[in-house]
């Protein structure tokens, strides 16, 4: 019996391992395969920066979305289905910024707003799907944490879990067993995981973004119909000059700094699926 | 594109903003619309002092409870239909002592004890719809807060959540679409919330209810079924002199004072129904 | 009116009262009804020192567990059906050791793993049933606690909130009723709780398991498909010599100890269900 | 103990009541009400001969759909949205060729082909108070009969049973009490049944629509985006005298003929909801 | 490999066979156990003449219904709990006419007239485990034909799907195999079935029930809360002599008779659950 | 407006076109996509020659099925897991005895006899996904026909009526329009179908499968563990010379023979989804 799986089981009663730093920096990754689960076009904006770096250094990113975005918007004349159009270039205009290709998109479809009414057991299933199929070295999702314990808008509150049960759920053999058997897929087991949009006191991993800081900025400006001009009348993908300046000027505005560097801060865990939460 | 609706779309990276009083204190508000949206007949007690004393200065306080109430009792005689009319008559009366009218008071009518089994998409279309058509400049609901995390009466729970999933559906124009298209009604954001039943440490408001606090007593005692001697046995809405003199003494009893003064505390949130749990 | 049952209403309005040690130590109780839900076989574990001491004392422990447990292993050739087998003869011989009868062990036979997708209303009525037969004096269950705000094992947090809505039901003789007029069952009120796998800070009960600690030890070398060898490779259930030694001394080292005793930590919390998570 | 309810008792156990012509001819009635329930704006077409004429003769017609209408369409530039407000003007324009009033029109807003998907139990609930509501003598629903053994449209199937799903319902003062106790209506049987889209073999009874017939299509030629040229690309609700002359034709064409007047079959059902499928 | 369960696999692929005779009549069966599945109490009134007969003949008869009953009343003044308790003792009288135990008498408590929303799989798996334990010779249900085609009382229609369904997933081992690795239960096959409120043209097999006529009559007139004057106004289980006397009467009136002799008819089918519709 | 389209519109109102055989027999067809739906593994194996004599006229035939087949066995030695392995390979084995690729065999992966407890948009969902990529010129499903009025396995009736559901929803682009957006698949309406499993009286078809009769036989004869020696002990694919002879005398001898001839029959519609049933 080898001890790396034993201590799989002996971590089943123990403590929660002390939450760490990730044994090499971000920013030294290298030939990893990043996962990222959302639940609307815009989710993985929180991390640009840190998608971005990591393609460029030789990581494969590919970005799961739940839900086409077709509810959130103020300009009265868009229908469901051009509003998940729109969000759907954005988004790729926004990989494509990133260097990270179209197809690594991969949207499951499911209406916005509406994420918690779905079947659990279906999307769960879906989900585990795509992890046994990309089988992620790193997962990104919603912290499932501090203040989903008040409320959090629904969709993030739903994506945050589902992503967490279906990382646990890929792990057995004998779950959704029936992509084993008839889709050749392989029981797989995520090893680490950076949790984004975390409470402050949680996050422990600050990624310097110096590197493509600029890149999340011209990212973010593609979301015309969510954070530019588009939110109110929707004109299609181009703007003004004026307009993409002002716009681009405040996306930058937002990009948090620490000791003067432009960072993206995560919850950094490392182990087994079970004790994401700890 | 005004600033007032960029803000909307900023906020969704922003920080969550701090929490403050209300622009105007509770006690000088006026014109304003009002929904309180409780589980049971008597969840609004809470709020009584305050709901008074609002209904009293010219604003409209409308009352939507979502169980009918028909299971709390210690009484082995009353059945399911008798109680959900004794909680009613019940509601009814205390509204009165309160000054609010009795079609303000809206039912509809869920089994107590079995809210969260019922289909959730039905009932905050349900929800969705009574917001959109009293279109409340505040809202009266249980704070999803602290406590959920462990545990708390399972109505509650699924009422502080279902409210603040409501009150975020009934903003966009294109959910539960099939209300705007065939009733009339427009989509609606409610501007300003205060939670009740927070915990302690998160209550940021106390209104002062010196005014209101006998009207409070007053309401509380119609509460026969609940709070009083019905709870055992009951024998109809009216108590003995002595009965009532007893009740009304411990209704006065557990008004919360601060300063000397009768108090109720909420949490206040002003914003984005998406921020409500920050 | 008693006093009594007054009291029961009055809480409903009253804060939260302060969390406390039992009247008498656990070590000293006697004569009571135990009732321990978990959802897997071995959840129970987790309390063994304090469950044999309480069976030795001359009280009645019960076991109900939600799922067969016939998911969790790394050994590939085993099925669901013959890891069902393996977990039911492993609690069983875990319970012999802490000597609890066979017939004293329950299981529900819901899929590991699978436990949030059954239907939330047919899960509560059954484990309301068994309350309501058993009638224990006192509930073990999962804490619905602090790390369930992030993310917990969805089997452990669905059983931790079903546990103390099965609680909650049981009180009332509106609810489920079918159980009461045709199987003969009354409406119970479990009045006394400790909760298991709780937060450090949480907890206020440790019970000093000296006198049964090695029972525990025992119990939990029972478990050869969970913490043993068998988690990787399942040979049966009897170990050899070489790996019972090993297996009982890493179980002797995880359990805790406190001022040079071996304990086991709880949540105690007597009163309403409906103030279980205050 | 009166004669009449034992016999409703005593039916329960009898074979089926043959089936009969209504008592006086459908073309004589007057003062009754009269509900319709359908799954998408045109379901009534098929009876709009018959309803126009009970209207005209002192009736009070009302109609209750499902769906919105709002997928069935072959213009690839509509969206959900706009088809339902097409949909919703059409049916008015058509109740309105009826003499039908527009405020009697009540649409439940559920999603077009997707009926079958809803919580079964809430659609009955809504069904229930509409019938509580309008307290109809007649009944015209789909019927749920011989080719539903076979496949139907779904919606069609739906709303087929969920139609006679209600109608039972609807008398038992026990179910949806909440409607009786918090709303005010009373538990209400429908006496009389006019089944449309019945089999051939099983109609009974045929209207003479003589006197209405030219309303009929008058009617049918509103729905524009469904039987006209807007089903393919819509240009709004008026068509070129062409389009109207050749649509009007083409409706006029599609009226049932028995000897030499125009007629509409149903099959007629009177007696308790039990036995509609008799 | 043996001829019979071969044949069992053949059966898949050949037409159905043609619906006969039972190989013994009923009335000589002996020594057999009998298990009869309803909705109702009352439900099995229909089968009482042949079920006291084969009960008198030395065959165990169970009578397993779904639901209490608790809606179907005309008296204004009785609960759902009441009624559930009538329907109770009375259906425990009828038995006690018909020789049959009370304790082979299981009600599994879902309400009236909404037996239809409940968890099918839930259901299913309860009525599976009854019939493992009861391990009935001879299934007495709904017969799932004709009339269902076109709309059958809800709980009617539901109790014959469900109860074919339990018939079929009864007899696999790895469907519901819960209940057989941890109740000790074993998979079981119901090899005959006779089917009660069949069609007319389906009915294939009449049971002479002159031996046990007058205990069927006796036995229905316990129903005094659906059959009698407890209808409209319920006063208790006993009736006046004149009333006794009078409903006797039309009991009496209602049974069926063939050849002159007093019966009961039933769809007869024997083999495989899979071919119970053919 | 086409006169194509428009006649699509009418037939909404029109009675149901005569039943007729296909334009070109079957035997002629080339060059089409067809798409096979069942439940289990061996549904499609009533249609292998039929299948057979398509493939080999160049005509691509695509199975989906929608269970793993991993219930249905007398062996009491197979696990689920190992059950469905074998019902693959199975398949695929009786797959390239037709010609038909193995890439065309897609398999959904629902548990065998639980088809019916699942989500149903979900699963209909996917089969639209299906038929949106494959877009078959003609669908074999099985017929939702005469039987289901009784009762017919669970799984059939549900993959009957869930392929009917899917081959209506699939031509709306209106309706899950997920795929459409994100998958850049099309809406698309299936012309023409071959139903099987049919009743007798509805058959209209009847295949000439001479030429592929014995394709047919040793397609079946793959099938060991559901007609072979392996229903009741499965010792692998293969089998003794004389249990192969014996397997294939027996599945030559169920070909069912018309005019002397080897025959396939089927319900053969050509028209709109909504009209399958009629």
């Amino acid at each position: 019996m080898s001890r790396t799986s034993l201590s799989v089981a002996l971590l089943w009663l123990l403590p929660a391992a002390a939450l760490a730093q990730p044994a090499a920096p971000v920013e030294k990754w290298t030939g990893k395969t990043v996962l990222v689960i959302g639940a609307h076009a815009d989710d993985d904006a929180q991390s640009h920066g840190t998608l971005a770096l990591l393609q460029a250094h030789g990581n494969n990113v590919y970005i799961v979305t739940l839900t086409t975005g077709n509810v959130g918007t103020q300009d009265p004349n868009l229908s469901r289905f051009q509003l998940a159009e729109i969000r759907r270039q954005e988004e790729l205009a926004a990989l494509a910024e990133l260097g990270i290709p179209a197809e690594h998109y991969i949207n499951l479809g499911y209406d916005d707003g509406l994420l918690e009414f779905e079947d659990r057991k279906a999307v769960v299933g879906e989900l585990v799907r795509q992890i046994r199929k990309i089988r992620p070295d790193v997962l990104f999702a919603f912290d499932p944490g501090k203040r989903y314990q008040r409320w959090h808008k629904s969709d993030h509150r739903t994506a945050a879990y589902l992503a967490a049960d279906a990382a646990r759920a890929a792990m057995w053999r004998l779950l959704f067993e029936g992509q084993i058997i008839q889709e050749g897929l392989k029981a797989y087991q995520i090893p680490e995981y950076l949790f984004y949009d975390s409470a402050e006191e949680d996050r422990n991993t600050w990624v310097d973004i110096s590197e493509t800081a600029e890149k999340k900025v011209n990212a973010a400006s593609k979301y015309v119909s969510q954070f530019g001009p588009g939110w109110e009348h929707y004109k299609g993908p181009n703007l003004s000059a004026e307009e993409e300046r002002e716009m681009k000027e405040r996306m930058r505005a937002r990009v948090q700094k620490r000791n003067g560097k432009p960072v993206e801060g995560f919850r950094h865990y490392k182990g087994l699926p079970d004790s994401i939460g700890k």
